[in-house]
């Protein structure tokens, strides 16, 4: 990895973690509640959600005092999803990020709840952001439910169940993951550029970036679970085939995704050049997307 | 019934469930997914949590254009619960309202995820409520993260599944239901205030009231599981002393219970003897809620 984007990461990192932390602890509410949402919330992982948010102000020359809470309300949110994903009803995953997953820890009701409380919570951290004006707040929010309900990352989820032992075409493939994943990654650049003031233009670019972004990272989860490690991944791989799911490999061949790897990687980067940055955080997180193996 | 409340209700009922169904229809989402939602959220029920909202604006004497919106993100929640609860991994019930519950039409993950994307759009409906200052939005946000969450109904919720096949003291028992059921009905009745600009010494008498007919409410509801009948109840009905559940009857006895409920209610219509109304809405809810026999 790129060593000005590792540094990046680390201090991100180093400063989000005891947001996430305290948006769980400072709650008046059950311990074994607590202890199942903070299992999965500490659980590590890249954190690319929340990153995306400080890139955008990083890349623009901006500050917010609120950037932490609104990446912590988004990965909150991503790890709801992980946590109802993995359930025995839904893709019946017992390893997530090297560890149990949270129903095999806290069994499936603790789970659904922690899911729910994780999910209800992310509204809070944006509705409690410091210097944020109530209409950025209400905007952000709206933002939020349109990227992560039923228009959004569950919508996609439904339709991912749904598709699973049919053929769908790469323009059908692409909605899924459009939905499922690339919404809450479009939904972080977006906040980042409402953080930052982006002009309309800015907006209109980073929105262009993002959806790159969103197909590359989906893209390269397929071609892991193809060739990468597990041990590295941390979850069981070659499990796509075995779901019947629909993937870019399968759909493409290995070598037909790779290049829609690259062709995505090179319109994200090209969204970008409007940076004036020399290395703009969001063009490294670009290449690490694509070049990650786990 | 009285007649009033029943005039109120129905008029209010034909207003709120267009709002309702088009807080789904409205979505640009996958039809199963919408149909889903649609199925749990127009099953009837008694849309107790919308009318607190709009009574509290009809006795103190106001109107507010956010009313109904407002109360379908609360009967959102509501309705996210029950599906939710009604999980095998949760209470395992198959009939609700008098019909197959979610997950036995639509399937478990399609009940999962149709929870999750009724919580996440009842943030939509407050955002999106009008004539509704950005302010007080976000102040219904945070009150509505606060009942529903790791705080409020889903603490409570957990609450109630560990204490299964222990013995709980009263004070035990009133903390479970406190936050299972009050926090909800205290979030309409405390929102109806918001929307109808109460003062200070209103809202700390309207909160009272909310205390007290929470708990009656839940004490109604186990003396139903003793005493209903299954058939108008919709559901099925004597699970609790089944799943080793703490209940008022189990605890205090079906007398002792019956008392605690006189009590609530009495102590309710006191909070609420400021209203200018010779018959405020809120006082005939209060009656319904201990003599319903649904």
């Amino acid at each position: 990895m790129n060593d000005s984007l590792r540094r990046f990461m680390e201090s991100r990192g180093e400063d989000l973690v005891p947001v996430l932390e305290e948006s769980v602890r400072r709650l008046n509410a059950p311990t074994v509640l607590k202890e199942s949402m903070l299992y999965s919330l500490m659980a590590g992982g890249k954190r690319i959600r929340p990153l995306l948010v400080s890139a955008v102000l990083h890349d623009l020359g901006k500050v917010h005092p609120g950037e932490l809470h609104v990446g912590a309300a988004v990965e909150l949110i991503h790890t709801y999803s992980l946590i109802h994903d993995d359930l025995p009803s839904m893709d019946d995953d017992d390893l997530r990020r090297g560890k149990p997953t949270n129903h095999k820890v806290f069994g499936e009701a603790a789970a659904v709840l922690a899911g729910d409380a994780l999910l209800t919570e992310s509204f809070g951290l944006i509705g409690r952001a410091p210097a944020l004006p109530d209409g950025d707040k209400v905007t952000l929010i709206l933002d939020l439910v349109r990227a992560s309900g039923a228009e959004g990352m569950v919508g996609g989820q439904i339709l991912d169940i749904e598709s699973e032992d049919k053929t769908l075409s790469e323009e059908g493939l692409e909605q899924v993951h459009r939905l499922k994943t690339g919404a809450l990654l479009a939904f972080s650049v977006g906040a980042g550029a409402v953080l930052a003031g982006a002009t309309a233009q800015q907006q209109e670019n980073l929105k262009r970036y993002a959806r790159h972004i969103g197909l590359a990272f989906q893209i390269q989860d397929d071609i892991l679970d193809v060739e990468g490690d597990e041990a590295l991944a941390g979850k069981k791989l070659r499990t796509d085939a075995a779901h019947g799911k629909n993937t870019y490999p399968s759909l493409l061949t290995l070598e037909g995704a790779k290049q829609k790897l690259i062709h995505h990687h090179t319109e994200a980067v090209k969204a970008i050049s409007f940076l004036k940055e020399p290395e703009p955080m969001l063009g490294l997180l670009a290449d690490y997307i694509v070049e990650r193996s786990s």
